[in-house]
């Protein structure tokens, strides 16, 4: 079953991965589309030039094809190749120019040589080619042809969204991002692990209502939120920005602006027990919609939990972040944690044990009936639960004092529960 | 005079070890008519079948004689050499059976040979036998005669109480256990202690009340429990629980659940200035009677100050655990922090200067009149005291901010008092 | 100019070097006089016999002389020569003595043999000289004519104060003392910076009023708070003891007595960017007149900054502490910072952006364009800054926050008040 949702997760990233994504435009809709294939998400399209607090939703950009040719007829950049060698947002272009006016357009990376670098101007109109350093060097001087079929013009801002109803009205809130073209880990890894989340969560009634998005990064957020804003600060009652979240490294926490929220807890919880080298960032360290969902007086608890976090790998925003970086393994690892995270938030309650002084467990058949000089140990992590379930601590607060991870206490719980000692 | 305590603690030790108790019984019973000849107990007596909280006051269980005999008639095991040999609680017996047999009924320390084990079934019927295990692995197949000559009947369990009234109805809680058979540290450090602490609060005035009660652990506490809990939650400031407080090896530190409470404070602070490599546990490490007073519901604030912590030496829950393993110096170096924790209790207060600025002590003679390079140094710990006596703080606060023990802060006070600088 | 600045600090400090001060007299008189030059200070004189809280201001003393002749006329310590010679306060006396009588009279320092210690004796009247210790032990045995042409007097304790009214009534309280002799880090230092703070501070309009005072230590700080304790409890929101700040080693910060003032978190952002690897002592190492600014029921929020701190350096309170000790470059170090603490205190609110989500920083050029894979570094401090400007921090927690030091901050606060994103 695990080893199916880790290949089906492969598989769906796979083939998402060659469709050429922005922040508008048909790569985001045919994205959109695939996911909807998955789980039933409802596809809203937000018009260019609508004021999204201080932005503007911006035009609709669309690309068909765009190549360098020498001037013997190669093409020495291909967009059908690679859709990273395409600046995003690049204006149409059709022009015969020299090596030197060329090089202004170029962007390559002189120590990664054999990396396509990834580079967008969604705010300023121009137009650019990026390109392997290695390839770089070895132009000769010449005429060049550059051509770019795009079209930048007055459309639409796509985006997704889920909301599966729980028993209760408050939310859970999960943000994933479609806007990066052919790039794995950041952030293809995203709306992958979110989609099977959202088939998870749907697959048995919930406490908490879900609201799930696949957005467009900063634009998308920005937008989404200038929509939903007074429901969202009313209900969430935490949130995860689900990225960079595919590659078999290490995992990483980010936390929200304020750093002890349920999220955080929650995430810092599992991750202790699941995988206690983890990497600790700061909020200085964001990048992601983490900054929108966090800003002042916006202020809802969104934090994240990655494998391999954006600009901590060499592979970050080139083209190196392909699908030999993420793996099934990599992937379930990471859905795997969010899973936990879930299930304990959906099972956090303060428990109240409900007789005074110890409860006599040897007459329920939950403690030896023998007392010798080691059996004190053997029911020792049930006798601290039942210390600590005084009705104004956590399940979290619990599992970090007593040191046991919370899926062993859902099980001490279940028992308590079943011999009436706990409400 | 302390000399002559430390030999009378001792020797009540050593009066009290040779008697077999047990959580009821008439060894109970004997030890509180031996403890009353030095402090005015009342004895208390709760039958047999009593509902307390969630437990039931068990049968009383009694015995005479107990031993094993070999073939030819040898005593191999006597409960008359040491009354570790028979299991607590043990049903009677009187039967010849084989080894085979005889070995599902006797325990033994393969990694401590020479040590005979401590065991107990309160809560479930059964016979046995504790036995060195190098003893165990001498005996040669064959018929041995088992003979245990106890009784479980219904009795009551008995406990003994001494309330000293103060000037303030708020209580200061000992607790002391008498319910192990020859244990010298675990347990009978305990009552010995407790009853000293008794006989040194009787010596003067108090400001608070004490009750100090001699109970079996675990169903004693929780019986005391059930019968006084309400006055106890709202008169008891402070608590102790007396045990493993006779051996010489460390001095340890196992805090309440709350861990800042009075009693948390008043131990560390003493702990910190008289004995600072003191072993600090943790409430997850407890295994006393603080198990019931600090329990959901109950909360009482108390916390233990021991010598070598059960569980935490070798001789623990052994025949190892005897008049050697514990001295008269090992007691009453517990005794002396016990009663540095009540004298501080006792004294704690917010002071206030009376003055504003800093008082003119030169005209009081509390002062060097000629300002050298280093006088300065002279008063600072009256200075420091006055600086922060400003009616917000404590004097363990104070103490710990200006890391002056409070045996000194008490002579400062009397001379600020003396010159009518403090309140 | 800031050359010049350091110049005309050494200067003045040269021209009071030789004054002979006291805690009372025409020697701090004197000294008022030389800083009313540089600043409108007023000069209050307090009667002797005036009660101060638990203090009484002193008897004025006043010294033309003093002098030991051996027997053959020679002066073999001479007042004149260094005005440390005589204990501060001296009686009058002119006498001839022999060696042993003498010798009860004497002060030096065996471990600092070549240093002439500085001691005084304000509140019992005796008599006395400091001298070398290598010269002293070449005191011959035979008759010494020991001169003392001193006057204890009704007068009165002079000090000088100045009130720069600000746009607010709350004060910031500035703090030096004139009151020792020819000692030039421990104590010149201190009325010096204070009076170029105080000319710096009288360049420009301030939003907070400002009180600085020239006092006698203790007594005199005692005296002024007796005199304008409520006004200051009332309106003093930070307030700096400066002393101790001309020399060249290190820099070094005492705290309040309660810690977190923002006195405190002043000095401590300042210093933490500026001099990172200050001093930092505790509330019990105190020994100048914070002592009584934050005693119990005053409890002003003042804190010291300063370069080597009395009673850390071999040269305290000796000859030893002279023109050579202290520099202009020292001098201006402490100048700096506490002009820092002044300006970051004048300029501490809490700040909040006018949008929700983050502002759209390229569309006021103040974000690059093009997105590439280390463009986001480039702006991170000022979107650091925004995310934190949220209305509940101020900008000292934000500068502690993100990491950045505050005069990096007020130029990112000039241009988003300047796009009108900044309230």
């Amino acid at each position: 079953m695990s080893s199916t949702e880790k290949e089906q997760m492969y598989d769906l990233l796979k083939k998402l991965f060659p469709i050429c994504r922005s922040i508008t435009g048909e790569g985001v809709r045919e994205t959109l589309k695939i996911i909807k294939e998955y789980i039933p998400i409802k596809i809203h399209e937000v018009p260019s030039g609508k004021k999204v607090f201080d932005w503007t939703v911006p035009k609709e950009w669309n690309i068909k094809d765009a190549y360098v040719k020498d001037d013997k007829g190669n093409k020495i950049i291909d967009f059908k190749e690679n859709n990273l060698h395409v600046v995003g947002y690049s204006t149409p272009i059709d022009k015969k120019i020299d090596l030197s006016e060329l090089e202004k357009h170029l962007h390559s990376l002189p120590e990664q040589p054999d990396a396509i670098p990834y580079v967008t101007s969604y705010y300023k109109e121009r137009w650019g080619f990026c390109i392997q350093h290695s390839k770089r060097e070895k132009l000769k001087k010449g005429k060049y042809h550059v051509f770019i079929d795009s079209e930048l013009k007055d459309g639409s801002l796509s985006y997704g969204e889920i909301i599966i109803p729980g028993k209760s009205e408050k939310e859970i809130f999960l943000s994933a991002n479609i806007c990066h073209p052919s790039l794995a880990n950041n952030e293809l890894s995203g709306p992958v692990v979110a989609t099977f989340l959202t088939k998870w969560i749907q697959s048995k009634p919930r406490k908490y209502t879900y609201r799930i998005v696949f957005i467009p990064e900063t634009i998308g957020s920005i937008t989404y939120l200038s929509k939903n804003l007074n429901l969202m600060k009313k209900n969430v009652i935490a949130g995860f920005n689900i990225t960079c979240i595919g590659d078999d490294r290490l995992y990483s926490y980010l936390p929200s602006k304020k750093g002890d929220t349920l999220s955080d807890r929650a995430a810092l919880n599992v991750l202790n027990f699941k995988h206690p080298g983890f990497m600790k960032y700061s909020y200085l360290d964001r990048g992601s919609d983490e900054r929108q969902y966090n800003s002042p007086g916006v202020d809802l608890p969104v934090t994240s939990i990655m494998r391999s976090k954006y600009g901590e790998y060499p592979e970050y925003h080139t083209s190196l972040d392909n699908l030999d970086f993420v793996s099934p393994e990599g992937l379930y690892g990471g859905y795997d944690i969010l899973k936990e995270c879930i299930n304990l938030i959906e099972n956090n309650s303060k428990y109240k044990i409900k007789c005074l002084c110890e409860p006599q467990l040897g007459k329920r058949g939950l403690y030896p009936t023998l007392s010798t000089k080691s059996s004190g140990k053997q029911v020792r992590d049930m006798m601290n639960f039942i210390a600590y379930a005084d009705g104004t601590r956590d399940l979290i607060e619990i599992s970090d004092t007593i040191n046991v991870p919370v899926w062993e206490l859902y099980e001490i719980i279940e028992k308590l529960k079943k011999v009436d000692l706990l409400d």
